[in-house]
């Protein structure tokens, strides 16, 4: 049983926006139910203005996919809808269909871990169009959100130099699921444990703690405290130091390591929560030093992200591992991936695939028609460049990419440069082929990839952007699409 | 069954930080698990500048307490947890105690939808020291979050001058549940509906929607792709116009609404979901109003906020009805509330209670000790003030109250000021004794609360800061124990 289906007893096939349902409603009604569509999910720019995201959610969508189902009390629910006029919003031969709908769509997508850019399709869902169509919202949901934490935790990560770095966020994280889900994400990201305990069972993921002021304050002293919480976790002590004064509590929890020592065990170290945390993580490992206590390590928290572990190694902080809550669990900076899921091609009747377009106002926002596939090329080990591609084109021999950010910056791609396809094949007619790696298993892809990233591209001031966009013919086609849209958008 | 009961398979009581239940088991060990203890939940200062916050959460927060449990699997889970050493971490006799374990406080809480300010207690927990911190976690957790999002709609709301705002958020919430709580929350604080219709299910919110772009783009043209949604949907037709061109969007979506008419159907209205927002409503309006369809209304999407919906309102845009998506769901300019939840009085073993404080290096981080009560106070139907006060020290005749960002602030209450308690008694002795109004009246309840407030309170830019504060007494004896505390916090 999945993590979804263990944590969620109701049906999520209503987890949707309502027009998904009535469009899917229009599509059925007008015969159109079973027309073959393409969608694709991607983002428009990394975000945290990173020079890269790491994609992230697709174990959950999995989960969803196989479990989607509309059951008695969703079907139900839907008949109660009405319209304006008081009629049932949708009619009873339609919820029959809903009731017996089965998905059956190809998915294709890139596996978690991998670095990913803007406009890379993370997810390709091809298959009956009301069925695309309905998997738009919870698709969102499930990646936006898990690539956007991942990519947070790998950003954290990178700043804490391999220190082991702690999600702590529960509490400020954005409901029941906005922690458990944000726990997950920042462990394929690359943190080493999380304090969710619910978490940590349903996920798999190592779980720690130290113990909070109330410990603290429930005693009459603070050296009490300290000795008490030695002689109860004599092996996972942990003494939180700042309620009254942060130095004076170091110099008790030294005293009490020492005792610990003497009775054969070990101070595993100290966590400083408020503060200058540079100066008073010197000062702490001063003392601690001094009292023999070499080996009990230092703890961080208390409003943490990347840029002030980068500023606090920078100042040569004495901190070994650091717990990292709200700006990670919600992403404090950018709470928002702005992904899409766009209709980019539709079969017509005479068999032939007919590219889709949306206009806008900024060229950015602009899908990318047809059916797309992703190849990413090497130099050695790094990345070079990856290259977005229509399979109804296919690949010319020498490859261009254009920088879809910027159409006068292009890139031939060296011949016979080593490559790889991103998009792997997760549902065939709605069948799994595809077994998700553990979250382990994802992590360490997250690490190996960031190593093959060029460090100017994971700087996190002005970062090199990452070259990756449209294979030549498919932009052109692109272009020619949007200037016919323009043309017949007059009436 | 409540909704989270609903939601949820399994236990949510493992839904903690690690460290609550380690010191748990230190509790237990040290046999303290059943002193008595008073722990409240506050925040210390209101979300994205704004003069108040509208409290939320408590609904979620009682049935999570109603069924707070330890079950097989949560045991078995903390079974397999280990120490440093590899031992386990916590010893099977507390795991049986764990097993039986019965939720037996007294809870008192601030109503749902009242609108409430810095230092308030939001809850109160009385009872076994053990369980009262037990709690920390998912408290903070539901009620964070929850009165985050109510705040936010109810700014949302405010800024729409009461027309219809639709909450949208659900693609680019934080997870499952970041969408199914923030629907939840933005109904509380004033929201008409929402487009999530799993929320629409559990909480019994109207739900609402439209199409997408992605229903135009599955159509050889624009003209076809309404005519047939007009078709299908003659009830509910809001047609979103700005796939291709916004305004020859309109220009079409009006000829379709004409052909409703001769139907004897109605267009319901059109959607704007890009561009010059206040521009293209004046033109939709103006353009809907010539074919005849001065019915027809104007619902506009699109990273709205308070602050984009207060612009477009005084630049004259016709727009009727907002979709607010992203900025709702996510609280976007401030992603979480730092609500804290501190052990404020622990009894001793004489009987009597010992106020409990915490130091920090800013004033306004220190808690409030005492077993705290809250008071508002009215002048005619507007609110004139609220006082935190200690029931052990009771209010004096004539009480005075201090400003705890500024002590030097004071204000004495008129004598014979009508007043109410806020802290409502939740549960006795682990029984819930309050039946959670529905939700419609929750969202009353914010509406009645913020027509009480004085304009200058509720504007967006430096609002008027609400007189509430400590009764003088309090903040008296708060004062010299945090002297007393700074003593002793000398080695």
């Amino acid at each position: 049983m999945g993590a979804l289906e263990h944590i969620y007893r109701t049906s999520l096939a209503l987890l949707t926006d309502l027009y998904q349902l009535t469009m899917a409603y229009g599509y059925w009604k007008l015969g159109r139910a079973d027309e073959q569509a393409v969608f694709h999910l991607e983002f428009r720019e990394p975000p945290f203005g990173s020079g890269y995201a790491i994609a992230c959610g697709l174990g959950l969508a999995v989960e969803f996919l196989e479990s989607f189902r509309f059951d008695t009390e969703s079907l139900e629910y839907l008949r109660s809808l009405t319209g304006t006029n008081g009629s049932p919003l949708l009619e009873e031969a339609f919820l029959d269909y809903l009731g017996r709908l089965r998905f059956s769509c190809d998915v294709d997508a890139i596996e978690e871990g991998t670095a990913v850019f803007a406009h890379e399709p993370l997810i390709r869902v091809r298959g009956p169009l009301l069925q695309c169509q309905l998997l738009e919202t919870p698709l969102l949901n499930l990646i936006n959100f898990q690539t956007l934490v991942a990519t947070k935790a790998a950003r954290v990560c990178q700043a804490a130099q391999g220190d082991p770095v702690i999600e702590f966020g529960l509490r400020r994280a954005q409901g029941i699921d906005g922690g458990l889900a944000a726990a997950r994400a920042a462990y394929v990201g690359g943190c080493a444990a999380t304090s969710n305990v619910l978490a940590g069972r349903l996920f798999g993921i190592p779980v720690r703690g130290t113990h909070a002021h109330s410990w603290v304050m429930s005693f009459p002293d603070e050296l009490e405290s300290f000795e008490k919480y030695a002689q109860v976790m004599p092996h996972n002590s942990i003494l939180l130091v700042d309620t009254y004064d942060t130095l004076a509590g170091v110099r008790r929890a030294a005293r009490v390591g020492q005792r610990m020592k003497q009775r054969g065990h070990r101070l595993a170290g100290i966590r400083l929560d408020s503060g200058d945390l540079a100066y008073l993580s010197i000062e702490a490992r001063r003392i601690l030093d001094e009292a023999g206590l070499t080996d009990a390590r230092i703890l961080a928290s208390g409003d943490l992200d990347e840029h002030v572990i980068e500023s606090l190694k920078r100042q040569g902080a004495k901190i070994d591992m650091w717990g990292v809550g709200t700006k990670l669990a919600t992403a404090y900076d950018q709470p928002a991936l702005g992904g899409v899921y766009k209709l980019s091609a539709i079969k017509r009747r005479d068999g032939h695939w007919r590219h889709t377009i949306k206009l806008s106002e900024q060229a950015v926002k602009i899908n990318t028609p047809g059916l797309l596939r992703l190849r990413r090329y090497f130099r050695d080990d790094h990345f070079l460049a990856d290259m977005i591609y229509d399979e109804l084109i296919g690949v010319p021999d020498q490859p261009v990419i254009v920088d879809p950010a910027d159409p006068t910056r292009r890139r031939p791609i060296p011949s016979g440069a080593r490559h790889q396809e991103l998009l792997v094949p997760i549902f065939r007619a709605g069948r799994r082929v595809y077994n998700p790696p553990s979250l382990q298993q994802a992590q360490r892809r997250t690490h190996r990839q960031l190593e093959a990233l060029h460090p100017t591209i994971k700087r996190f001031l002005n970062p090199h952007r990452y070259p990756a966009g449209l294979e030549k013919s498919l932009h052109d086609l692109k272009m020619q699409l949007i200037l016919q849209a323009r043309g017949m958008a007059e009436v």
